[in-house]
């Protein structure tokens, strides 16, 4: 048993790499059938076992001759011999080629007895009138095996045919397929189970109880995904909490059943310990914490196997981190070469791609960082910009904003912008958006980016979608309600959105103006100051309260719940739907969706705003052009199939500012 | 109907592109369990259904309070709150933090009712002396919200997470989990009925025989493996014959059951002209012939549906050429990108590959040529070189050769040598090789073979070898006899190998040596001029004719099937097992392997050369390495697991020039 105290300083990547590599997660070669070969790797070399073709073919159609008997021949002297028969492809010959005679052959024949070449047609003429044509006079000399393909001169019996370690593309299934292999020996499939830890981790599909703390499990699913990916076959185990006797029942099935037990879910210290003792008194723990950040609670070790499993000694363990983005990093990072190791995968031509930092990024930890980021492909050929994303937040929304990790070196604590660095993505198929924008979020903008090609979004407000901007990251943001114009960009388009208060059906409080809010008992949902909402609210909130002479503070301070704030454009309303708020702010279109009454409180432009330097990249400009056929529902002009069409509250007011 | 008549004149391959354009082949969308969902693509946006969090959470340990029981508070000054209760990460809350109370509570844990923010542990302290705290002094104030992930902070219901055509990736999965989406809707996978004509085709692990012209089904495998690659559903259905009424039953059997059906497999002009009649009669013919090599008995249209199944209407129809990689090319060039395009697929990144010339191309025919390529991948960063393979031979070997093609303009009469090109692979799983040899066939280089990576070789005999070698293509060829040494290159390494002439079992005919075969009434197989068996043959005779005072000429008109030569070096050896001839050429090593009887006449070297100029590459210089660790069975020197260990009649006998 090692000693803990051994792992107090953490391990180097280079050893955990060390110490993964020492784990052998080998599967077992298997035959499987050739229509399931595609992707494989063959674990043998192939020998043709059979000659291809398998006969002495004819290569044109003409007369198959014993090539002696044309020596000499020529235009001026031809050969005459004696036709005797016909052979034809897909048919046995049923005559024999005697000295001065020939016979008939087809393309894709089989050369009868005791002819060893074909004269083509072109060079031979009939002897005789009529149709009873009984020989034939050949033009032209030709050698043994002139038009043959003999047997075995594409394939030869015994010849190497394909290496140990090929990977299966369709042309050598079509290899296979001459030799008649219709059973390949490949490289086995690497079983890597899948135990995740935590009591509130819920599976997709099932139902969930927010108000016992559940969420669903999303690290299982991702890794597993992951494994599959890598050329494993991943299997899932039920959840286990935190008791040590579960824990270890579980962690023993999966070894006695995998090559590889992977842990992950949890980021509670207790479950960890509880995995760390397991591994400890039933297995062999190599290595706890790598000195690379998100790597810190990584555990690498062996997994004994019960002595009456058919494989019996132990398979190999790893512990991922709890939170996702960190547990697909370290399972990209280290466990996914050492599965595609196992499955005689090479690693994916597109694995990583070479970018260009668009921000500066300091960092001095002194441990390696594997830092998440986001690409933005450039349409003009050059390297994709790379931006950090994902700041230890735990968020799952930064699984779809990260496109791989930059592994940044101890040493290295500041990242130039326009430096060029290298992205592992986090899967081979993953492209880079063709189109970053940030902002408000919006139902109309939903449609709008359904109608291009890879576009990433983040709805991370007006305000600091603004901020964004002019950090140079994205290429557009999208603005509601009034807005500093500090931000040097170029307006592309927008529409206008009716907002307002949304109450319960029937409005049971006869809400009518903000004033209700301010003056009287209703518990309020609001929008966070990031939000373009928020801004039209406070300044609305602004004017009443010059009309009344007080100052705003007098007025928010009057209205309960005016500072718990929500994030999402919809949660005011669904909590007002959920009866426990009566008023929330929100759109028209959200209350008329969700069934909910509403109370105008004006309407506000949405604008889309490119960034001067990006305002003639493609992406935008197909923005643009998108932005040019909305449709309008309120006026009328609109086509059928605009997204405002149907879009309550919606009209077009396109460029026009606040 | 059409008239025939209008395809007398080839399409250009851009109105063959918008002909199949022109066919539907999208399938519906379908729902699939989320673990099958990898590598699909989104048929419409995903908009998150529920808040995650779910719930407001504690993101820090610590107190749940009211924040505004904390404004005011500081160091100097805390606020005392009474202490209710305390709530855990998975559990439902049980208290209600009033005015002037608090809560403990653990990261990840339920926000109480009444709280609306947390205090970090570290800025309160317990009031009072014992464990009995019934009171916490809080020393700093806090905000609303503050150390609170609230409900939908990460995704909020009605967020835009996902839009259509997103490839799903692990990161995707793992959103999709966060959300508790199960199922998810997806472009459906288009089915593609592949039906092969000819009645010689046999499907591999079914019995062969070649007596009767039969041979394996390459096309069907190698067609299928390719649908799956696009992201299509393969259906193989029985082979048709000629016959009128079997193909129109089979192709509208297929037509009612599938997006696509394609036809494949004959090179036959008849098998040809049935389909034709078929489309015209029971679809619709869009175009025949395409002006491109090989595509010129392309045929583009669409098959009409039975009335009475579920969906009717018709499927789209294409007819690939005959000849396996014409057929690959085919397909890969107008068909994958249609089926692509249909399940929703991008094309790969690896799709194709920008390579130079290794040698010049000339080709003047005035159609676009779809070039069958090989690739050899250069360790130095460079582009991988590009030659010429299949010269329309129609051989199964070029599929394992050729990596991809190259679409040369019909305007483009030469190919410069270090002209750049662009190859579009035949999978994007196409990796090129590492090393390309070329030269004899042997049974220790293939064992050699299997030990280095990603190797290439073409068994196309010593001299052709040798001549391709000065042509500049392959790194290396092995020549095995007596060779011209007019070719400048670096020998590597090599070994002996004891030749002479294989017989039955026994030695029925008692042959002792080379003169019973000139002497004697034995029928013999011999080895092609560009083996260096038949070289050694060749010299051995010389001498024998030399001292009887002949020519060799004499004696070689005395030996029956001296001018029936075979490719492979095993074949002679095959002959003579399966009774068809008393005598051939070969080596110890075979005879002793398919336990025949064995005439020795003498050892011949096989010597590895590099090319001059690829000596110093990576994969050469493993290469070289592999050849120093040969073993040795004659000399009891090698290593036990040396390739010549168990090889009869091999010997070490390294840069031993003949």
């Amino acid at each position: 048993m090692s000693d803990r105290k051994e792992f107090r300083d953490l391990a180097t990547p280079a050893a955990a790499r060390e110490a993964i590599d020492s784990l052998d997660l080998s599967p077992e070669p298997e035959a499987v059938p050739l229509e399931d070969a595609r992707g494989r790797v063959l674990a043998e070399r192939i020998d043709a076992a059979i000659d291809v073709p398998g006969f002495d073919r004819a290569s044109m159609d003409g007369y198959a001759v014993r090539a002696r008997d044309t020596f000499g021949a020529d235009e001026a002297d031809p050969a005459e011999l004696d036709l005797v028969g016909a052979v034809h492809a897909g048919a046995a010959p049923d005559v024999t080629v005697d000295a001065g005679t020939c016979a008939e052959i087809s393309t894709g024949a089989v050369m009868p007895d005791g002819a060893d070449a074909v004269v083509m047609v072109e060079r031979t003429d009939e002897v005789g009138a009529g149709g009873d044509t009984d020989r034939i006079a050949v033009r032209t000399a030709v050698a043994p095996g002139d038009h043959v393909m003999s047997a075995g001169a594409d394939i030869a019996a015994g010849a190497r045919a394909l290496g140990p370690g090929t990977r299966l593309t369709p042309r050598e299934i079509g290899l296979l397929s001459a030799l008649g292999v219709d059973e390949v020996p490949v490289v086995g499939t690497p079983r890597v189970g899948i135990v995740s830890t935590g009591d509130e981790l819920v599976r997709p599909g099932e139902a969930l109880d927010p108000s016992r703390g559940e969420i669903y499990d999303v690290n299982s699913t991702t890794i597993a995904a992951g494994v599959e990916e890598a050329g494993g076959e991943p299997v899932l185990y039920p959840h286990a909490g935190d008791d040590y006797d579960e824990m270890e029942r579980l962690l023993r099935r999966a070894a006695d059943e995998c090559d590889l037990v992977l842990s992950s879910g949890s980021t509670s210290a207790s479950a960890v310990d509880v995995i760390y003792r397991v591994i400890e008194e039933r297995g062999d723990l190599l290595l706890h914490g790598v000195a690379v950040k998100p790597g810190k609670p990584m555990l690498i070790g062996r997994l004994d196997r019960r002595d009456d499993v058919d494989a019996p000694g132990s398979s190999a363990y790893v512990g991922l981190p709890g939170y996702p983005v960190s547990a697909l990093t370290i399972f990209r990072t280290f466990v996914a070469p050492a599965i595609r190791e196992a499955a005689g995968r090479p690693e994916p031509a597109t694995a990583a791609v070479d970018g260009e930092m668009a921000v500066a990024e300091r960092y001095g930890e002194g441990r390696m960082r594997l830092m998440p980021v986001g690409l933005l492909d450039p349409d003009d050929g050059g390297l994709p910009l790379v931006y950090p994303v994902d700041k230890g937040s735990g968020a799952t929304t930064s699984l779809v904003e990260a496109d791989g990790v930059v592994a940044v070196d101890p040493d290295t604590e500041y990242l130039d912008r326009d430096e060029r660095v290298s992205v592992q993505l986090f899967s081979p198929d993953v492209r880079p958006p063709t189109l970053l924008g940030v902002g408000e979020d919006d139902p109309a903008l939903n449609r709008l980016l359904d109608r291009l090609e890879r576009p990433r979004y983040l709805p991370v407000g007006s305000r600091e979608g603004h901020r964004r901007l002019r950090d140079g990251v994205p290429d557009v943001a999208v603005v509601a309600g009034p807005t500093d114009r500090d931000v040097e960009a170029v307006d592309l388009g927008g529409w206008s959105r009716e907002w307002g208060v949304v109450v319960p059906e029937g409005n049971p409080d006869g809400v009518t103006d903000l004033a209700d809010l301010v003056d009287g008992d209703i518990r309020f949902v609001n929008r966070s100051t990031d939000s373009g909402l928020r801004r039209s609210l406070d300044d609305a909130l602004a004017d009443l309260a010059a009309d009344r002479d007080e100052s705003r503070r007098d007025l928010t301070d009057r209205i309960d719940g005016y500072d718990l704030t929500v994030r999402a454009f919809e949660s005011p309303a669904r909590t007002v739907l959920a009866g426990d708020a009566g008023a929330g702010l929100g759109l028209r279109e959200t209350a008329e969706r969700l069934g909910c009454g509403f109370v105008s409180l004006g309407e506000q432009p949405v604008v889309v705003r490119a960034a001067s330097d990006r305002a003639d990249r493609a992406a935008v400009e197909e923005l643009a052009a998108a932005l040019e056929d909305l449709g309008d529902a309120g006026s009328g002009l609109g086509e059928g199939d605009g997204i405002l069409a149907d879009l309550p509250g919606y009209s077009r007011n396109s460029r026009n500012d606040p």
